[in-house]
């Protein structure tokens, strides 16, 4: 089962997501009612998150769900074109937005940073602020002061389903809601005052405050629950830019992986219903590459079982 | 005018707070209808945002203040001790959190780093999850796996009114609602993997990660107006430990004083109403004095026309 959120012109709708097609949760809950004469409790109007395991409505999200696979007839009845709503980022507003820094040996690599193994050392964490929150197939802007150093980063991200403390990597995929795709935007060279005296800590923060411009946060377009998926580290994962591809790889080489990720971070912090956090990238970075983002680029991020997540470059005004 | 946040086993209310006593924002807006015939519409139920400049009752709630400024009988009337009361953090949810590393120089040099002209360099920014969010008069947990290193760090801090992007220092504090104050605590040694082999960005990690455990941010106890802290900029700030006072300072010794954070943020972050930004420490951190906090430590923090926001220490059981 897949969840998205939409607009067609109105307040935003969840979707079961079908790539080329989605079918709106409340028909599909009303048609599902009449057909096994169930009264299928769905909470429609709120989150994705209470559709999702460790929700309250997941049973008859899921129950509808596999319906609408068993009934071919009935789905494409009911299923609209994709294309024909505005997908937005299947969170509305996450209460956490954590990501990983350097989690694939490859691309620690080609940064010329060292790689470890996960027992030698740990998990790099930050946040990004809400306001970088970004939807499918939406414009991300290159700003004016960085016009020539904005890349990419495919990641795979975890979406939290239940509150989660001091879990152990054995019982950590219990307190997942489902997985999503992140394209993770950088600006690689974000260096306000340019003729500044040098201090130790200045390359951190110009890295940490160049994830952090409006909108370089783009996710989606759906939600893939963890009874769809029930090994994260499995999947395959690609970025291409103007249908070239960048990067590819398979999540079973992150160097933490998804379990050991929210063991540690619950060590300190209790992880909530809805935050999300990406997992860190693989090689082919524009940076690396020496192929940085320019005005019109079109990026198609993919992971396996979930979807791409399409965006654009556009240059600030 | 401060407001705070307070339950007394209740949902939420509002307040005007005057130390010793506060004025519940429903039964001073009562009394001042009745008394001036008039009808303030104010909206009691949600942020003390809304009641701050900026906010959609902002003349209501200033208006019901200076009445009772004026009409002291009706206030002694009006007002109950704040210590029958439990006070919460002045916002429920502050959009972003952010905070900043190193703005005064005393502190800086007693860390062994490097303080620069503000024309030289730049703000370190970084950020906390929502779930350090504590309150004043509540205890703050010592992790268990850092007894040692837990430290204080008090902070003015800025509550943003209005939506700011690409704001100049000139017009900055225009976006503002008001200041409260902040505690930033700190595990110092935060190192999950005490083996490891070491990286070059591990100690910056270690430094934010630790910042990160819950309840490692409590602010309060009420948020000063901008019409009543006119400039922000020439605060008295002490924390004591025990009575001891540790931290001293005024205002106008921020390296990047408000106006400069705001215009330095808003370049790249678009600030959005209820945002707090912490604007750093002093000398005088634990850290520094060879004095880290332990179990039963009661700290003050107090702003001068803001208060004191008092908390205390308890180890994990």
């Amino acid at each position: 089962m897949r969840i998205c959120r939409y607009t067609e012109n109105t307040d935003a709708q969840l979707g079961f997501y079908y790539d080329d097609h989605i079918v709106p949760l409340h028909t599909a809950a009303k048609a599902y009612n009449r057909a096994t004469e169930s009264q299928a409790a769905l909470d429609i109007t709120t989150s994705p998150i209470s559709c999702l395991p460790g929700g309250e409505s997941t049973d008859a999200a899921h129950a509808i769900a596999d319906w609408l696979e068993e009934h071919h007839a009935e789905r494409v009845a009911l299923q609209i074109p994709t294309d024909s709503v505005t997908l937005l980022a299947p969170l509305a507003d996450p209460p956490k937005i954590l990501l990983l820094a350097g989690n694939y040996a490859s691309h620690l690599e080609e940064e010329g940073r060292i790689a470890l193994e996960k027992e030698e050392t740990f998990p790099y964490v930050f946040m990004k602020p809400r306001t970088t929150i970004n939807h499918p197939n939406a414009p991300i802007t290159i700003p004016a002061m960085s016009p020539d150093f904005i890349d990419y980063e495919c990641e795979l991200a975890i979406v939290i389903g239940k509150t989660a403390k001091n879990v152990s990597e054995s019982d950590a995929l219990d307190y997942v809601a489902g997985y999503t795709v992140v394209n993770d935007i950088s600006d690689r060279k974000y260096q306000p005052v340019p003729n500044r005296k040098e201090r130790d800590r200045d390359a951190f923060f110009d890295w940490q405050h160049g994830k952090w411009h409006d909108g370089f946060f783009p996710f989606g377009p759906a939600i893939a629950s963890t009874q769809t998926i029930t090994d994260p580290n499995t999947l395959e994962l690609e970025l291409s830019v103007n249908g070239e591809v960048r990067q590819q790889t398979n999540t079973d080489h992150m160097i933490y992986g998804v379990p050991a990720v929210i063991e540690f971070i619950s060590r300190s912090v209790t992880l909530e219903p809805g935050d999300i956090i990406a997992t860190g990238t693989t090689a082919g970075t524009g940076h690396a590459l020496g192929k940085l983002l320019r005005d019109g680029d079109q990026m198609s991020a993919t992971i396996e079982g979930i979807g791409t997540l399409n965006n654009y470059m556009v240059s600030e005004s």
